[in-house]
């Protein structure tokens, strides 16, 4: 981890005070749903939301926290009047939102879906924060950026991504400073890393068949129920080399040190090789539970509401290394990494732009990578330096890739 | 662990002295071979070995110890002369062999076979020293007192064993007091741990089928390379109900939280389920210097000369759930530890005369722990308090079980 350590844990006895920036969404839902599973050990300090201003106000009645904030300022008259009679400050819009990621809490989850959730993230970074990220685009758009704020402002990231969270539960950041013994196995010890992919409902077609598979058989995901965007990604694997990106950012690796392997049932989510030999796994039923009570409760851990794995009744766990010839997001989001400056934030859009053409039906699944491909190539590689132009460099990449 | 903490792991670029009590047997020619890899880690403050003087005179001349010790007396002339020219003192006898594990040394390696392990482990634990312990019958023969000696001399016992080692690596002990913040994960996090059991030749036999296996069948394993009396340790799953009673031992756990499963490949090695709904496991090729590399260099890791595990090219694990019906050998060895006193002592002493009965043909393989189960049941259940009365109780098992 790129942060700076914390001397000491949150001790159990004590509250600890979330804000749950995106709180209707599925990982917002669920976040709040292991709160409410122990009574005692969290308080909301505020909850944001884009649009679902009456899940937001139900929420807000259940949890009582100090703020809820709506992004929609359209919503504030109607947020204002569901939680009249309670104690909780209703505002709207999205310097509301800031404000609410800024205020002093032990942990934010940063749960806004998409690059509306940059910005908030940053804010909260930049209030020295633990932050739990559930947000992909903070580290695939604005790695280097997020990365050099978090330095700075001695934040802690913590992984939500089952796969990050996986690799932060086997090599955790020091909670001690190192020279007063630390703990065992830090990141010098690592020799590579592993992050483990479904292989998605065309992990045995061959390109030939891949050419002419429709919107709707690339949806069906084996074992992770997800939206259509992320179902494409995971049958491209360029939701592996969005992953790859991010656990750059998160872990002091280099790009060759970083694998994907292909793990049809999702137990194993990534594996830690060490340099004497030991592989270090974490493993679970495919449940984003598990990875949000270990990014709340860290470094103590809590009962998570969800089935445990039992391995005898599995039986069998499969592997196999992943063939980037029909699989070729793999290699051009590595090689975005490599190349970084912008690549990786017109990697992200030129993916959304062309996934959502695909799933319009107006281009080929093998369509996909060449336009992603073409965005690159014509999108000259500069540097990012603040989030405004991590935003223009995405808008530009998304007309490219509309035209491509 | 129940042993006290270090506060401070040794910097890399102090040198780390190593006594090694068994140096010529398996366990000990792989330390060496580490320790030679690694020049300028580490430094040999004594070798000690049973009888086999050449070996042991060649290891001192590459190594160059302070001392070198033969138990057998007799020997004592050889290694003398074997010796001359160098700087390491010759002795030899028992006595000189437990003065060998009380020298002033970073780390202990407890290497010796068998009930001879037991004094000279004891000696290093009651000097306070880090005891890296690849001895089984010290935990499973005098697994209380060890642990009362362990906390009562503040010693730190870090486990050879490849499951327990495996084990160590995800719950390891702190190494800073808990409140300068410690890591996390610790124990009371943990809500089982698994061992792993490759099953033995006779994974898939019925009883039926068992009743008529040869000494020949029993001992070919099919992933490690070990002696005849292991090798029918893991055909009847016995290995397995002994490593049990080891992590019990080893870990602050209940013997309900300790379990068995199948697993052929001998590649996932432990796993530790969290509360959260998280399994940690460790998993490596089937090679002892990784646990060794492990336990040498805690808390830091070295570089060990072994293959690297790629479970892409593997392809598969394979899990089941062991039947205890037919491998009653783990359900005995359960309730040997829940009975505790001499039972897990008993077990230990009729399960080697059993083996040993049948591997010279004179009773069968589903006579072995019906030898075990009558050995138990006439011999009354003290508590032994002493080495002494480990060893007193270990020989009338024998006798019993002779008998039997």
């Amino acid at each position: 981890m790129k942060a700076k350590s914390r001397v000491l844990p949150i001790p159990a006895a004590q509250k600890k005070s979330v804000t749950l920036l995106g709180a209707t969404g599925t990982i917002g839902q669920n976040t709040l749903k292991i709160i409410a599973a122990h009574p005692g050990r969290f308080e909301i300090a505020a909850l944001t939301a884009g649009d679902n201003v009456e899940l937001l106000a139900q929420q807000a009645r259940q949890f009582l926290p100090k703020k809820a904030v709506i992004a929609n300022p359209s919503l504030y008259g109607e947020l204002k009047e569901l939680l009249k009679g309670t104690s909780v400050e209703a505002a709207a819009g999205d310097d509301a939102v800031l404000e609410a990621a800024s205020m002093p809490s032990d942990i934010v989850m940063s749960a806004i879906v998409g690059a509306a959730g940059l910005k908030p993230t940053l804010a909260a970074i930049r209030s020295g924060a633990t932050v739990a990220l559930a947000n992909k685009e903070c580290l695939v758009c604005a790695g280097a950026l997020m990365t050099k704020e978090i330095k700075k402002y001695g934040a802690t990231l913590i992984p939500v991504d089952s796969e990050h969270n996986a690799i932060f539960q086997l090599v955790p950041p020091l909670t001690s400073p190192p020279q007063a013994g630390g703990k065992e196995g830090g990141w010098e010890h690592v020799e590579s890393v592993t992050i483990t992919a479904s292989g998605g409902p065309f992990r045995e077609y061959t390109l030939e068949q891949m050419r002419t598979v429709t919107p709707q058989q690339a949806v069906k995901h084996p074992n992770w129920n997800m939206g259509a965007k992320i179902s494409v990604d995971s049958a491209t694997l360029m939701n592996k080399g969005l992953e790859l990106i991010e656990a750059f950012y998160l872990f002091p690796l280099k790009p060759e040190q970083l694998n994907v392997l292909i793990h049809p049932q999702s137990i194993v989510h990534a594996l830690v090789q060490m340099i004497d030999g030991s592989v270090l796994a974490q493993m679970s039923l495919p449940d984003m539970c598990t990875p949000i009570a270990h990014a709340l409760a860290w470094p103590e851990r809590i009962e998570a509401p969800v089935k445990k794995l039992n391995l005898g009744d599995i039986g069998n766990l499969q592997f196999e290394t992943p063939d980037t010839a029909r699989f070729p997001a793999l290699s051009i989001a590595r090689e975005a990494l490599i190349r970084g400056g912008n690549a990786p934030t017109v990697l992200n859009a030129a993916n959304e732009i062309a996934v959502h053409r695909f799933l319009k039906s107006e281009i080929g699944f093998l369509d996909i990578v060449k336009i992603i491909e073409r965005t690159l190539e014509n999108m000259d590689n500069v540097r990012l330096e603040t989030i405004d132009d991590v935003l223009a460099c995405d808008k530009a990449a998304r007309r490219i890739a509309e035209e491509s």
